[in-house]
């Protein structure tokens, strides 16, 4: 094979938004695969918020990427050549593929087959990572009851469209996305049955929420941070639940971090605020992932993917989760 | 009855501390009791951070005080005439007395007898709001397992030095209080048991939490909020709990108020961070109270009473809470 290998590597710590001297692409060999391994070919990168987190050199729930490392990232490769008995030439496999054309796959390094009949890009959105944080962060965390008005923000996101159509499949009273402009508001209430939106680029968050929601939002599954979750903890209702997922708000800022200084409702309003991630509900998802096969079999629910084209745009594909320039699961096709 | 009622009436919401402007003392006719109703002499005042809240002209899980009402605060009165079956002249109640002399009791207006056997000053304390806010905070709301670390803050303060005794004979895996001064420090240290102190007036909080709780902090009891819930949620531990029961140090300010930077951690580590009241709570309390008199009884448990004497220094006693000046349970004694 006389192909090379492209890895995108961090070069710098960004203090902001990703840019040119955050990222350097590289070209070496391909890397070797061992006993028990396999080389494969990167198909499909998810790109997702959290990536930009595991930039800073912070604390967190995965080490730092350090510095001239392959920018970590969940993919789908293809195998293409192997010395392991359960990985075939020609199979794809999900794994932390990273922002390269290559990567060495075994199972010892978690790389798991796809789920049956599933497409990729499908597996990256409502099959993987997020479709999964959208199931288990509504129903587990948030303990979703019929009935339940819900907010979601990031409403037109991979994660945030899920977590409003599962909630209208599990009966809530009410759905209210919250997201950024009136493209985006039209899009997830025509086609993904929202009942309200709030566009926050241009309405009243807070007014909004007092207008939509006067007896008070029973969940709110917070994938921003920021001021819009203080809007909707001063909106909460008696025993309201936060589900934190993410802070997307937040991310890119570096210092002077301020929090929701209406947290303090939760004690008048006897309220929950909990934080999770997925990697807790691993021996979970299948029985959540034939829940959804279901759900998408009798057109219950739907995934719309923003598609990248080539591994050097990943970082402009990161950045867009940021500026809001994507509807749903942005994916780099490598 | 040539008697007449002082009455201490809000005269207008402070900005910040109670001061001479906030209340005024009017005397007036005693009440008269009608049907069913008795008149009762107040005798102890339960002086509590809340009261500030209903000061405020905002929402919470009460209605503000109206400007020229009196000050509302649970108490303990003796009844001296009655028109009720339930309500012997001599016998002592609990209930919203106010800041005045003289109130009318009524089973009807909540008013209860008081614990058999139970002193009042203890009826206030160890079985009143405050030690029932301790237990139901800790155990139920912070579901406390056996080992767990156990940081309370306000420690010194009626319900958080309540917080750690029980903590101790729950079996903690370690107890540590967060108070002002190193006399509160020692007091709690050697006469309470707490396993360790932090005095955040003159030791850095976040340092000293790394240092006492290198593993991270189970369960965080919150009676202050502020720059403390943020440095225990910068050091919570996986699945941690923060329980959520006041933010004294943001009672008395207005605007510019910010919440704990650092709630992301909640993701990070799992963690859940829970308000609750003790309202909700009523019904189990004579089983709280059941223990609390076991534990007391084997000299488990000990309460610290902080008396004010005299109806008109009620508002200094309130102030006591917000400047740090008590040891205990504050009660004014009318």
């Amino acid at each position: 094979m006389a192909d090379r290998n492209r890895r995108m590597v961090l070069a710098e710590r960004p203090t902001g938004m990703v840019d040119a001297s955050t990222v350097r692409l590289e070209e070496g060999e391909l890397p070797e695969p061992g006993e028990g391994e396999a080389l494969a070919r990167v198909r499909y990168i998810s790109i997702d918020p959290t990536i930009r987190t595991w930039m800073d050199d912070a604390p967190g729930y995965l080490p730092p990427i350090a510095i001239d490392e392959v920018v970590r990232a969940g993919g789908i490769a293809e195998i293409v050549q192997s010395n392991s008995d359960d990985l075939e030439p020609g199979e794809l496999v999900f794994g932390f593929t990273g922002w390269q054309d290559y990567v060495i796959a075994s199972q010892a390094g978690g790389y798991q087959p796809l789920p049956d009949g599933v497409p990729p890009t499908l597996a990256l959105s409502l099959f993987g990572i997020t479709g999964m944080t959208a199931y288990f962060g509504l129903l587990d965390v948030g303990r979703m009851q019929e009935g339940d008005v819900v907010v979601v923000s990031g409403a037109a996101g991979a994660t945030g469209s899920t977590v409003g159509q599962i909630a209208k499949i599990k009966n809530a009273g009410k759905v209210i996305g919250i997201a950024g402009g009136p493209e985006k508001c039209t899009h997830i209430a025509e086609n993904l049955g929202f009942d309200a939106t709030i566009d926050y680029k241009g309405e009243d968050v807070g007014a909004r929420l007092r207008e939509l929601a006067p007896e008070g939002i029973d969940l709110y599954f917070d994938n921003v941070g920021g001021e819009i979750l203080d809007a909707c903890l001063a909106q909460l209702a008696m025993r309201g639940r936060i589900v934190l997922c993410g802070a997307i708000a937040t991310y890119n800022d570096r210092g002077g971090l301020t929090g929701p200084a209406n947290y303090r409702n939760l004690i008048v309003k006897r309220g929950r605020m909990e934080g999770f991630l997925i990697l807790d509900y691993f021996d979970r998802l299948p029985a959540a992932r034939e829940e959804m096969a279901r759900w998408l079999g009798e057109g219950k629910i739907q995934s719309s993917e923003h598609i990248v084209e080539g591994l050097e745009h990943a970082p402009d594909a990161l950045n867009l989760l940021f500026t809001g320039g994507n509807t749903g699961k942005v994916i780099v096709k490598v």
